[in-house]
């Protein structure tokens, strides 16, 4: 799976992915109206109105994105009907040949990061069958529980050629309270990084390149980035808090290796919410979709003009 | 919801929690065999199977013990039929008169974690209506992402009157890889206990006595759960790891503050799978849930001779 995200990045010329995080408000009040004429102000509504919504994002970005990845809580808050939605998502973006990564951030003891790793990237036995419940192509993982937590994914992942992004660095202003804090003369992120390092070594497809296992690293900390490039040369970086979070195209250049690959930016509310942003306004509610791809092509430029430097 | 919590515990002298992680393979053949024949050998007749053996548990222990805990993985591997029977097993429980603790280990951004406070602990806007979407009294949550990934769930608790446990040092063999890691002379995991101490004083019931913010501390690890136990006065301790996983009860004395109170321990398959022990072996399958009460009593007894001492 992490050589075809390559092969989407290759072809679309944008390691972008889309961040499918549909908070309310940030979906159109028609689509809420119709969705609630249909279901009542109700969970199943508010599910209804997040599929339309994401479903309008997708048809209008898919040929230009290499992938996509949906934020497990946006879906949860909404309960049954909400994950019922999230695996509609992850299953519609698959069709449209997008690489799903699952924003879970899961990670527990060994037995049951197992079950967390079959639910979401491999098989589920039930009597003699099995059965993808969510069939993700990646997830985020936790490490602080460490390589117990981490291993049962690894396993996940070579059976199904699948892969995880394991969080180093993450992008929200109080990341360093912990990640920070220096351990032996070093920061505790580039700890988590280096046991990345060994994790991916461990985890390679047959054909080299990149490992199936992946890190976090926020945009908005690129010089831990820089650093946590060196440290983890066959990893793939995915990295959030580009755009409403406060990362620019400029800070990322670091977060490639020199074969131009090796990271791929996330923007969520940047992409999806583009037609509240004052710059899209013209677009109107109706226009939202349009207005999300917009931001991709405008994402895409800001990011090749930093990488052509 | 942290004075019901003491409440079920004095009336039941059982500071236990009943880990209900329903792994397909402790669920008796019978059970599946009738759940395969309704629903075939489906997600939904997984799930129908694992609702059929938890109902049987509870009824039989629900008079025996002041809480559950079930693990949301075991449910979310199978896909959203079983996320549907995680939250009729929260109903269910709560009907019983059960504190229920979703063991979710969530934790993210602010604005994500948010999501997780609300669809788990509080209640989701739609339109002008709300609802609460899995409603359990406590959740456990990951503290990685430092106190903006931790706050979103202390402000829902302050609102609903319920309550979190955050992940000090977990209960699994390689928890010490980051958890014990040295930070200026003291390990990360008691880094993380102060910021819990802290968290617990902002976060206090009215009436004090012990905050809504409480703890993870394995019972395998029983002198980092005395140190724990003086840097977290406030918080209650919720132990896993008792029995399959290597604690017993004479390790737990330090876990529980003077007032005898302070920590509940937790037990899963030692409960939920006791028929497939030697000891309980006599009860055959169809006494599972016999056998889960027999276990129960012993734990019990097990607690209470060695907090005597």
């Amino acid at each position: 799976m992490i050589n075809r995200l390559i092969e989407n990045i290759k072809k679309t010329n944008a390691p972008i992915v889309a961040g499918l995080d549909p908070m309310m408000k940030f979906v159109p009040e028609y689509i809420k109206q119709e969705a609630f004429a249909q279901h009542g102000e109700t969970l199943e509504g508010a599910a209804e109105a997040v599929w339309q919504y994401n479903k309008g994002i997708v048809d209008a970005i898919c040929d230009l994105v290499p992938a996509v990845k949906p934020q497990a809580a946006m879906y949860e808050q909404f309960g049954v009907p909400g994950m019922a939605v999230f695996k509609r998502t992850v299953d519609y973006c698959k069709e449209k040949g997008l690489v799903v990564i699952g924003d879970i951030k899961r990670g527990d003891i060994g037995s049951t990061s197992e079950a967390y790793a079959v639910g979401h990237l491999g098989r589920v036995t039930v009597g003699s069958r099995s059965y993808s419940a969510f069939d993700e192509d990646f997830v985020t993982v936790n490490p602080y529980l460490g390589s117990d937590g981490v291993k049962p994914f690894m396993k996940v992942c070579e059976q199904e050629k699948k892969g995880i992004f394991v969080l180093v660095k993450t992008s929200n202003p109080s990341s360093g309270e912990l990640q920070d804090r220096m351990v032996d003369g070093k920061p505790l992120y580039e700890l988590v990084g280096e046991l990345v390092a060994q994790w991916s070594a461990e985890c390679m497809p047959g054909s080299g390149g990149y490992s199936y296992v992946g890190a976090v690293v926020g945009a908005t900390y690129p010089e831990q980035g820089k650093l946590l490039r060196q440290v983890m040369p066959r990893s793939f970086i995915l990295v959030p808090g580009y755009g409403a979070q406060g990362g620019k195209g400029a800070d990322l250049v670091h977060f490639f290796n020199e074969d131009g690959l090796g990271a791929i930016i996330n923007s969520s509310r940047g992409i999806i919410a583009a037609y509240q942003q004052e710059q899209y306004a013209h677009f109107g509610e109706r226009g939202y979709a349009d207005a999300a791809r917009a931001a991709v092509l405008a994402m895409r430029e800001d990011i090749s003009r930093a990488l052509a430097h």
